[in-house]
This record gives structure tokens, sequence and C-alpha cells, in this order.
């Protein structure tokens, strides 16, 4: 760690802080400026996050020279990790879409939808049944029936399916329910929920929070790695700024970023990303060009009636449109589907 | 609902909304321009949104005329909500600091700290006992051991305790334990956590999420309401925006506008929105003047040891200092404290 | 135009109100609610800005009908323009690559750099004379003596030269040694320098600004429009967010709403896009895939030695790569280069 | 400077870099860690800067231990600085509110203007006759008639006169009309034109532009001190923020961050700052709360007819109770008015 002192930190001063380092057991090292003095401190990272040096008033800033996240990280994983939904492969080549609607409604709508997106070659089968609104007069979910609906077209269709989990409470149910848990972007850092999957071993699908940083999005998987849980895909799905023209804005330098800081699958939401469903195909092909390992595409089989969503829907048609149309850049990115 | 329709749309297809329009009983409108047609639709929101029109291919935006929330509305309730944790009055004329550490971490700690911020003329306590943080690594809080530290201080200093309730599962012991529900940024969307409150009648202490609208801050506060419980104190405690020479950036234009829209009393967390210890003075009496009901501070008896968010925490006598600055400032917005 | 009253607003404010719409020749419309009264006004957008509503103290909010924008819309000329840098032409179906240092630093410098990227099959030849830097003591540009060497270098290469113009002043210097204009993000906005180039009829690769929305990079390239230029080429290049893994978040989103609402060519600048030079070419491909119409892309012959943005410039081998990488995905898009 | 290595340098990279240090006269500093290395580099800043260490393949980051400005610097100038405009101070213990229109209409609505904010106690008269507007189809301001405009009327009520500058060609004649310059938040980073300004002595209010941190904003203070005008006058109006409440999110955290690290005078426009008339008297009252310098306020004698900015605008009976409300609490601040 780096530590920057304040200019008006004596010699002394300085000497104090390297004690308390030492004390430690850490390595300090003394660097007397013109301005400012710099002192370091090497050792054990936890050992010097007990050294609490930035609450110090004497102390400008402090750097950490490693990044806080460790299982997620590259450096010590340097292998893609390949994760399984039932028994579909994502990361390393593997590339996979999964599509559905935003939420279950009801055993005809799923059915259809899950019919389509098969036909037109997803391979994972996602729908909610706990829907977390910004209103509290907007449609909720069917919560375990639509769980069981899901379930049941699911498995018609032979497909594996993800829904999300909003709740510690309801973690066991989705996990006999589905194939994966998706965790929203406003539930990024609910860390009990983080934990509590960390518990068990189906994979996680773990959406970027609006105001999240790609490194809050790698921390929030180093709580479930943490927990015992290595299955965790990560997604873009926009972040809030102040551009209105979309829902939000989808931040696709966080996938080569991903890349480069972490093994991890990363996957993109163009639907959510966008909010428009013109706009859904050609942040899809993007998506993959720039190194996703998956999709997570909303369809409807009638985005007119959609309960929630149906502005960034797709219809079943357009769905076979964008599945055939990824295909090329799938292959020129050197991944199957 | 104002239905701006897309440049294609011919006669035929307008004809064909407003006859949805009026098959659910709403009223139609019917403007042709020279560009574009606009409909309206007039009648029970609630029915209103039964249209789904945002979905139809053929609009390009839709507008609601009236804000989506409404319990918490002033226009439905024009009078200042009062609101008591314990017995302190906060909203309309009652102005209170709540003041206390980011954690409890020992019974020392929030003894030392308690004694001081009741002398300095803080109304209630606050204190963490379970922790959202960023990493996994970082102190996590002393969960129900925590809770009772909080309590039995509280209670020796006659204060109200005011805490963090971070998931569903705790609602009943933290209700038990303190007198104040207090909910993080971080779960400001946790619309399961916000229902579970909505069942209680102890005051719930809404902060805004890093990325929340104050609209959202709002819908959020209405999931409380909508549940039955009245007992909302909202809280401005900074965004997330390009900014970092503060932790946050606080938006305080959100006090006159939230007082503008709703009747439920706001405070302002100076510490979170700069998270530097020589700003928050400056941002307390900022909040008091532009209406605030209220201050969260955070205050350890010795910062240079805190567990957490030491570097935005006030010394005792830093305290006294702010408690002493504000009381003006107090006087002048026409409140007492 | 919409107009929304205040809840407070009578039938007899509304009736007033009403009137003054006529008086300017306007059709009044008079829709009222339960709760609040719409208001529309039909007719010239030019006299309805004359109604100037918005100041009025009983009404709440308007929203226009048609989008500010005229000139640069697809609504007026719905085919894609095709601007030609030089005889280098560029939308539609012609994709072009703009490469070069961020700055002209000496003739070799460019001479170096420009045989490289001419090899590799860039287009046009990018060399700033006149650099807007966020600091004074940062190199400031060789400006007049830049100029010449960028012309001379391009004339032996035998590129069309494109470099940036920040004043007015200089626009006739930079017209006379360049073949296209560029106009930095903090000059967006910079609305004297736009009428200035409008007057020109060389092109004007116009870059989003870092808080711009999209309509306001449509309304800025409308101020060249309105002058007599058609010859406008939009850029995107990133735009400033709470995100700090990069340097800027390139919001592919906007490529294609550009493509949807606008007939102008637009390009993506994946160096300032990024600022890491690891990340750069897998954004190039992912804004060809999106529907980019050209790349302008940062190269250096010597990165480590580069006055300004080394750290996001290609050296001479990473950008034969990335030109090798990006025409699979150029053909793909159903372009040529 | 600190130099933090990528993992892969090794020893001898990390040898190689130090000699670099070491040829420019810099004593650099060796820290080798378990995972990282991390160098240091004292000495002067200038040669520094020199190093481009930030462009080399094996550097993972750099982070500067001074701040980048100088000349606007606390830590180099610790005593506040006094700005006069005409003879009116601002800074220090000097309070001053500048008001006046948006534009300068017509000479009969500067004077009622004029006469109703001098009556009311405002100190500068302010009004634009250069306007930059985001749509070129808006009112572009009177130009050269309007700065005759405000100039008469100016005498006549004895007001120092405060008006926009857009362009370097413009600085004459502005500095001939008017006794200060206002750079408005697009022209932030219009370093051409901050250097010409640099060269006059009438004091530049220089507003923060809508992207900028507090950083770039003393960096662009630092341009026109740099060239020999120390009389700079800070304003904060608002950054762009996802909150669309307000016409911006007014940053006062700015405030007591500036008067920490410079000693420039700051004021806040609360007009721009909030976008929305009754909002204004409350962040007026919070700017002043939380220490600034002055306000910047913008008043039309009829805002339903103002041909900008109508909605922020107060009438003269709206402006005389904000001078009003603010008097108390500028005595708090221990400042004279």
């Amino acid at each position: 760690m780096i530590i920057v002192l304040k200019p008006e930190a004596t010699k002394k001063d300085a000497q104090e802080i390297i004690r308390r380092i030492a004390a430690l057991g850490l390595k300090p090292l003394y660097m007397p400026g013109t301005e400012r003095t710099v002192l370091g401190a090497i050792g054990d990272e936890r050992v010097i996050g007990k050294l609490r040096i930035e609450n110090h008033p004497l102390v400008e800033r402090v750097s950490p020279v490693l990044t806080p996240y460790k299982l997620v990280s590259r450096e010590i994983h340097p292998r893609d990790t390949v994760v399984r939904i039932g028994g579909v492969p994502l990361g390393g080549n593997y590339f996979a879409v999964i599509a559905g609607p935003c939420a279950v409604e009801s055993p005809r709508q799923m059915h259809l939808t899950a019919q389509a997106v098969k036909r037109a070659g997803a391979k994972c089968l996602r729908g909610g049944a706990y829907k977390p609104r910004t209103s509290p007069y907007s449609f909720q979910g069917l919560g375990l029936e639509g769980l069981e609906i899901l379930r049941d077209v699911a498995q018609r269709v032979q497909m594996p399916a993800v829904t999300e989990v909003v709740e510690v409470a309801d973690v066991a149910a989705v996990e006999r329910y589905a194939s994966a848990f998706q965790v929203g972007a406003r539930n990024m850092q609910n860390f009990r929920l983080l934990k509590a999957l960390g518990q068990s071993r189906k994979p996680v699908i773990l959406k970027r929070g609006m105001a999240a940083t790609v490194d809050d999005l790698l921390l929030a998987a180093e709580y479930v790695l943490s927990e015992g849980n290595p299955n965790v895909i990560l997604c873009e799905r926009g972040i809030r700024t102040f551009e209105t023209a979309t829902r939000n804005t989808l931040d696709l330098n966080a996938i080569p970023h991903i890349k480069q800081h972490s093994h991890l699958p990363v996957i993109v939401d163009p639907s959510h990303g966008t909010g428009v469903r013109s706009y859904v195909m050609a942040m899809a092909k993007a998506a993959v060009a720039c190194g996703a390992d998956g999709l997570l595409v909303e369809v409807h089989h009638n985005p007119m009636e959609a309960l929630s969503d149906g502005q960034q829907s797709l219809d079943p048609k357009e769905f076979v449109r964008l599945m055939r149309s990824i295909r090329p850049y799938v292959k020129l990115a050197g991944k199957r589907m």
C-alpha cells in the first residue's frame, strides 16, 4: 500500500507511522519528497487492512497496490473458467444464448415463447417469477406459480431454465426449480443473497448494478466464490448515465476489461442495455465482437401483450433474425454455439 | 397518458389504438398534427397501465400525465408528516440529529461515542450491526451481538437507536432492538425488504440509492406506505457521478424537490455525502439551509481506530462544533431541535 | 407541443392559455383530466417556440412532439449521406479507417507513422497540431508548424489529412493544410466554431462531447448544416460516467440510435473511447459490428515516446493486426473499405 | 510520482526503468513487493512529466504525488484572494450577488430588471449578449448591440456589468463594454479563450463545465493565471448526472473542496444549478451556508416573456425575497455584502 502524507506532516509524523507499519510485521518504506512524503507498506493485504491508515489525519490518500478481488482474478487463475448451466457450457470457447420473456405470465405464453427461442437456437430459457419493479403498482411476477410454469415448460422443451432470485428466503425454491440463478442489477450488492448463493453449486448469473463499477461487480462475484461456489457468470446490462436516448448505457468496454482481469465468463444483455427493440440486434453483434461469452435476450411471443419490458422484447421472427445474424460473429470470435 | 405515434402511423392505425383505449372504458383523445399524431387516454391510472401501449410498434413514446407515486405525494396529503423515532419528532417544524459510529464495534466504543453525541445534542443514536461492504474481506459488522450492544448503550444514555436492516429475515430482530430501521443505499430497491418493513409501524429511514433518481426514491417509499407503514423518513446521502474529489456527489437539489412533491420528512447524511471529514460541517449547514428536517452524522470516539468509514467520521470535539454551528441555521429555517 | 398544467390551474387558466395559442395562429387542443389538464398546440414549430409557454407559472411541463433537429434528421433525408475526405468516401456502404498519432511531434515521427498506417490499410491520416490539454503544463501541439508537417507527410504518402481545429481564427489555415476538420469533444458546443465550419465545404468530423447526449450531438451538427456545409461525420468517442476502469465509457448504443435518426455517417474512436491500448482492438470490432461507418485510431510509431496519449496509442504492429481483424467484420456489415 | 509495475515485470525491467528515472536527474525508489513492484520518482514535476512512463508497456498505472495545478493552489498561496469586479470585492470576507437576465433582450427589459436587482441589493449586473444555445434555432443573443445596451444600462444604474465571452475575437469588445468576463460551462475548456483572457486584467468568472471535475475546473483557472491574470472567480453551476428532476445537479460539495485546495473566490449559480424557479431560493441559502463567496442569479422583470431560461428566472418580487432571506446566512458565514 502506498501512503501519501499531507504537506504539513513532519519527519517525526512519518516515523510514527512507519513504526505502526513495522509493528504489524509489515515492511515499511520511506520516500521523502520535496513537497510531500510518501510511505509504503509491504506484506499481507489483510494485515495491511488492519492499519486503517486512511483514517489518520495526516494521511492525504492511500492507494492499494493490488486489486481488492482475489478468487475472481486472472492473476490467480489464468485460464478461462467454463460454467455449465444444465449441460450448456459458457465461457472459454463456448458461446450460448439465453432467451425468453422478461416475466413468466402464463403457461401458454411461456410455451409459445420457449418453443420459438429453442427453434431459433437459444440454449437456455429465461423467465422471471419474482420481478423487482420500480413502482409497487407494476406487475410483480407470479412467484412460486411462475417458477412451476417455468420448470414445466423448460422440461417440455428440454432447455435449462434461468430465473431471478431476489431474496435469501427464496434461494432453496429457485434452486429446486431452475438450473441457474440470476441476480438482478438492483441486488448486485445484496451481499446476504450473494453469500447464500455461495452455498449452492448452481451457476449464478450476476448482473452489474446500475451504479456499479466493474471492480464493484468483480467484488460482488468474489462474495459468491469466497463462500465456495465457483460458478459465476458476469453480465453487463448497461449503467445509468446522463444519456436518455436509451434506457441504459451499455458499457461494452467492460467486456475486454473483465476478460483481462478475470477468468469468469461474461455475457451481455442487449435488451436492458438499450431498452429499445430496434437496437438489440446491433448491440448483440457488438457484444459478440468484443468478446462476450453469451447473450441474455428478452423474447416474447407477442411483445405487444407483454406485462413488462415489451418495448425491448423481440418477437420470435426478430429473434430468428438475431440468431442468424450473430452466428458468423461467434465464429469470427473463435467460439462455438 | 399522452401517446405520440411514429410518423409512419396512418389515420387507420390511430383509430385502431383509439378503439383499444375506448374498449377499456377510458376517454380517448385524437390530435392529428402535420408530422405526427398525438393521442390521449384519460381515466383511472391503473386501467391506463393495462393498455401497455408503449409496447405498440407504431408508438414512438408515451408520457404519463400524473406522477407514478400516490401515497407519498403532497398532492394527496398536503401537510408535512411528522415521524417519531422513539419520542423524537422529525419533520414539519421538528429538526433532529441522528449520530453515532458507522458500525457497532464494542460496548466501550459505543458507550464513549453515545455519551459524546448525547452531550453535544444529538437526539438519536445510530450504529450498524449488519454492514453491507463492497468487499467480502472488509469488516462485516457484529450482527446480533452488535444489536445487543446498541440496545444496551441506547438504554443507558436514553436515546432511541437507529440501525440498518439488510434482509427480510432480520426485520423482527432489528424491530426488537431498535427504535427505527435504516435501509441503506444498496437496498433502496430491495422491494421485498421494503414490503416487510411496510408491515411494521416503526419508522423507516430510507436512504437514496447511488443511481436512484428522486422519483425512484419516492416510489421506494411508496412500497412501504402502500403496505401500511406511514412512518418513512427519506435520506439524501449522495449519488454516484463522474466526480472523484468526493466519495459521492451530495444532491441537495433533492431537498427542495422532495419538499415540493412529498409530505414525508427528509434528512441528509453529509458523512457519506462527502466521504471527507473536513467537508461534513459545511454540508451539514447547507443541508439545514435548504430545508432538511434532520441530519445523519457519523461520529466515532476515535476515528483513527474506526473499523469502517473512519475517513468521514467526526471525533467528539468536531461533532460538538458541528452541533453548535448548525443551531442558528435550524433557527433561521424556522425549526426547533 | 403538449402542455401539462399544474393541478392548481383552473378551467379559466386553461382557456387563457388556449387563447394565447390561438392568437399565434396555432391550433389549440383541450384535454381536461381528472387531476390535471393537458393542452396541445399544433402548427409550425418556430411559431410554437414563440409561445414560451414553459415560462408560464401554471405550466408543469411541456413536451415537444417533434425532434429539435431538422436537416440532420433521417425523416427529412431518408438515404444515407456519403461524405468524402479527399477522395475517400465514408458512409452508406463505404467504410474507412482514419489513423495516425494524437499529436504531430516531428517530421520523422509523422513520416514513420504515416507510412505504417498507410501500409496497413488506413485511408486517411490524422495528427493534431493544436492540442486542447486539460493542464496548461502539458504539450500544447506544434501549431502552424505541425500543420505544415502534417500536410507535407500526407502529400508524400498520398493520404488525405485530418486535423483538429480549436478556434475560429484557425479555420482558414486548417482548411488550407488539411482535407477535413476535426472538432474535438471539448469544442462540440463551441457554436461560433461550428458556424464558421458551416461556411466551408470541407468535411467536419464532429466528436461527441463528454457530457453531450446524442441529441446534443445532432443539434451541434445541425449548426454546421444550417450554415450550408452538408459534409458532417459524427464521431462517438466515449462519455464521462462514474466508471474509472476506462478513460471514458464508449457509448456504442449511440451508433444504432444515430443510424435510425440521422442520415449522417458516424465513426467511432476506440482509442479515446477506452484510453487503454489493450482494449482498442475489441472495441474497434464492436464498433464495426454495430454499424459504424469508420474508425478513428491513434497510432504512433513508438508509443513509449509519444508526447500525448501514449497509453492508448497502438504501435504499427498492433495496428496491422487491428486492420486485419476488422476486415471480416466490415464485410459482414455489408461494407467495403 | 509512484509507478506500479505489472506482475509480469521482472527485476531487470524494474532496473531499466530505474535507470531511465536516474538519467533524467530524478531520484528513483525501488519497492519490491510480493506480487507487484512499485517504483518512485522524486524531483521536479516538469522533469517527471518528461519520463512519459505511463506509456511503458510494463507499467500498470502511475499516480502523481502532487496536485497538477500550482498557481491556483492554496499550498502556494495560503490566503484567500479577493477579486474586484468594478469596485465590488468578492472573496475573503466579501460576499456579493450578481444578478440580471439570462440574455439582454432590449433596453427596456435590461433597464427594468437592472433597477429591480439594484434596489434589492445586487452588486453587479449580468446579461448575455452572446448566447451559446444547444439548438441553432434558439435565440442567439443580440451580439454587439446587446453589449451596448448592457453597458448603457449598467452605467445608468451604476453597477459593474458582467457578460459572457464565447470567442477569442470578442475578447477586446467585451473588455471594453463590461467589468468582468464570464466564461460559460461549454467553454470552460476552450483553452485558447482562457489564454486570451489571461492577457487581460479584468476579472474572469469561470463556470464549471457540465462534465468537468473540480480538478478540471482548477486546471482551467490555472490557464488564466499562468498567462498573468490573477483575477479568477470560480463558479459552480451544476453538473450533468442521471437525475432528470432538475436541469443539472448542483454539486455544493465542490465549495468546501475548492475552499480547501484553492485561494480563489468561488460563487454559485442556483438558477442553472436547478433549472427550476421554485428551488432557487433554497439552493441560494445552501450555497451561502457551505461557504460560497457570492451568487449568480437569473432575474427577469417578466420571466413569462424571457427569450431564454424563463423557467429558472426569478421575477423582481421573488428576488427581493431571496436577497432578504440570504442576508442572515451571509452574516452567519462571517461575511458582509
